[in-house]
């Protein structure tokens, strides 16, 4: 079994965070969550001012073999194509990516094919999962190497830097291997969690849906074990998501949950280090309908509505400069004391230091 | 009375855009309200690819009488110490304007003692509004007068290349006024409309209740006519806002509003000119309980919800690169066709030039 270190939040940086806020030249209260923000990331981070520039950016890309039961609007060459456009920078993650200067690698976890192009780092643990409808989806020891290479990718992201990271995904069948995984770990009814992905039809949705209830009861995953939900009913790139996000965690660096999949990975993130949870936050709520239960399941709420359902990261990425406002506020921003503003009496506060 | 041509919409850019948008690659629809900000932005500006940087950002100070009445929680000094804040670059709008690299402009319309600091442009229409309670808040010389200070300041930014204009405020006592006016607009109860400003107690809360009611009572000002308001019971601030937007929406430049009395302040400029409001998208929900009446009055839904209060333009600013986004979409995005990804059939669409 593998171990991850995650060391509990810094909460005593909170409330000296906290305290500090009270002093900067505006309303108590006034930017609402974005102090909420600057609290947390000083808990995650430990240090007063912490920086979440540059950020870094993942995408894992992988195949599912259940895209053979017609779950898709489109057919798996697609996940290579897509692939290639996004080593090309013509996704629409490369665009966010590049907005927000973010260090951006995409990485090759698991595509069905072989991709030839350039700007794909090859970690390929094997040719997509099997149709996890008939069998197990990879292997344990698949999904312990998947884990690795996110591991891996995202550490050599920190080494060089960043200071935030953003995990995103792209692979025709995603949706509805997260929507297996969600449904072993929340006992839902998948119709309440199977979504209509990339835009399928009312009745390969009713088919998705049948589809994620037989996988489920054929395989009968263990909800309390990472491993075996991901071998079972998982996608190499959720494995690889969920080690990034450890390496991250173990590393006090924040990481900016994108949607539906990303949300599910954390879920597995939090079953194989519960305390890694603590340094997520969700980026935005996505019009997949799964994406609401795995919030609630993470027991996490969404910096952004905008009703993207895209993947990638792309939420994430666009939600990014929201956290960055909250640190350049702490940072920046004067005191009244600084400032030789008057205070309202009663929002007086002691700071020292 | 003063007259101003706002041209309409491009809507032919719109429908242009929203088809170009369907070759991009990306499941239809699937970033959700980027889509639709892009479209609208295309019909503001009338070009398929605009761009929404630089963004500038003006704020104006006044002062209010009616602070007489003991309204807010802070003193009027705090006025003066929180515009020589803002020119010294510690104020939250600084910060957040340096992030989206604004050209910022700290504007004196109006505070009631003379400030020394560096760094504003003097345009003092009066020192600070009469108290309205009691008399007319400024006379309709004075707010022409301070409607063409916002027009004058934000038509020179635009003539040096803003292409989107985020308008702030700041002044102890402009939530009551603000509250006055959109009683007025939407003849609400005062009640339903009337927040806590800076932070006022429960009974400080009654009686700014009271006092709006008993000043828009008094005064009896005409909903139908922007300068009978703004002059019996406005602000020299809001009206220099409301002249702002009209200048942008004149020249096609979109206009990101801020929160409470940023949006009431948009209503007024469509009282003056209604196709202006074509122009507008309101970055974010205040917290400000009137801030919710003052969107739908102007029939807007907000980008954001981060309990924001503050003011200055700082809503606005946040939400800023949200609009970023929507425009790097359309601009950068590969298509299926430049790509070569295979596309759903039913999401195929003839697109020609």
């Amino acid at each position: 079994m593998i171990k991850f270190q995650v060391p509990p939040l810094n909460k005593e940086m909170g409330i000296q965070v906290t305290n500090y806020i009270h002093t900067l030249t505006k309303p108590m209260g006034s930017l609402g969550k974005l102090e909420l923000f600057a609290i947390k990331l000083a808990e995650m981070t430990g240090v007063p001012f912490p920086e979440v520039s540059p950020p870094g950016v993942i995408v894992f890309a992988a195949d599912h073999g259940i895209t053979q039961e017609g779950v898709s609007a489109f057919p798996q060459e697609v996940t290579v194509q897509m692939t290639a456009n996004m080593a090309n920078g013509g996704a629409a993650i490369n665009v966010f990516s590049r907005q927000i200067d973010a260090k951006f690698k995409l990485v090759d976890v698991g595509v069905a094919s072989d991709i030839v192009t350039e700007g794909i780092i090859h970690k390929k643990v094997r040719k997509g999962t099997a149709n996890f409808l008939h069998e197990e989806a990879m292997t344990k020891e698949e999904a312990v190497q998947a884990i690795s290479v996110g591991y891996e990718e995202a550490k050599s992201l920190i080494d060089e830097g960043i200071k935030c990271l953003i995990v995103g995904e792209v692979g025709i069948g995603n949706t509805t291997a997260s929507s297996a995984v969600l449904t072993t770990l929340t006992n839902a009814d998948p119709a309440e969690i199977v979504g209509r992905g990339t835009g399928i039809s009312t009745e390969q949705h009713e088919r998705k849906v049948d589809i994620v209830k037989q996988a489920v009861h054929n395989r009968q995953p263990d909800p309390r074990d990472a491993l075996d939900i991901l071998s079972k009913v998982g996608g190499l790139e959720m494995a690889a998501m969920a080690g990034a996000m450890l390496a991250a965690a173990e590393r006090r660096v924040p990481i900016l949950l994108d949607g539906f999949i990303c949300t599910v990975s954390a879920c597995i993130a939090r079953l194989l280090a519960p305390a890694s949870s603590d340094y997520m936050i969700v980026s935005h709520h996505s019009a997949e309908p799964g994406h609401t239960k795995a919030m609630n399941h993470l027991e996490k709420s969404p910096i952004l509505q905008l009703n993207m359902r895209l993947g990638e990261g792309t939420g994430a990425a666009i939600a990014f400069p929201i956290l960055e406002s909250a640190v350049r506020m702490t940072a920046e921003m004067a005191t009244f004391e600084s400032a030789n503003v008057t205070n309202k009496e009663n929002d007086k506060v002691n700071v020292k230091g």
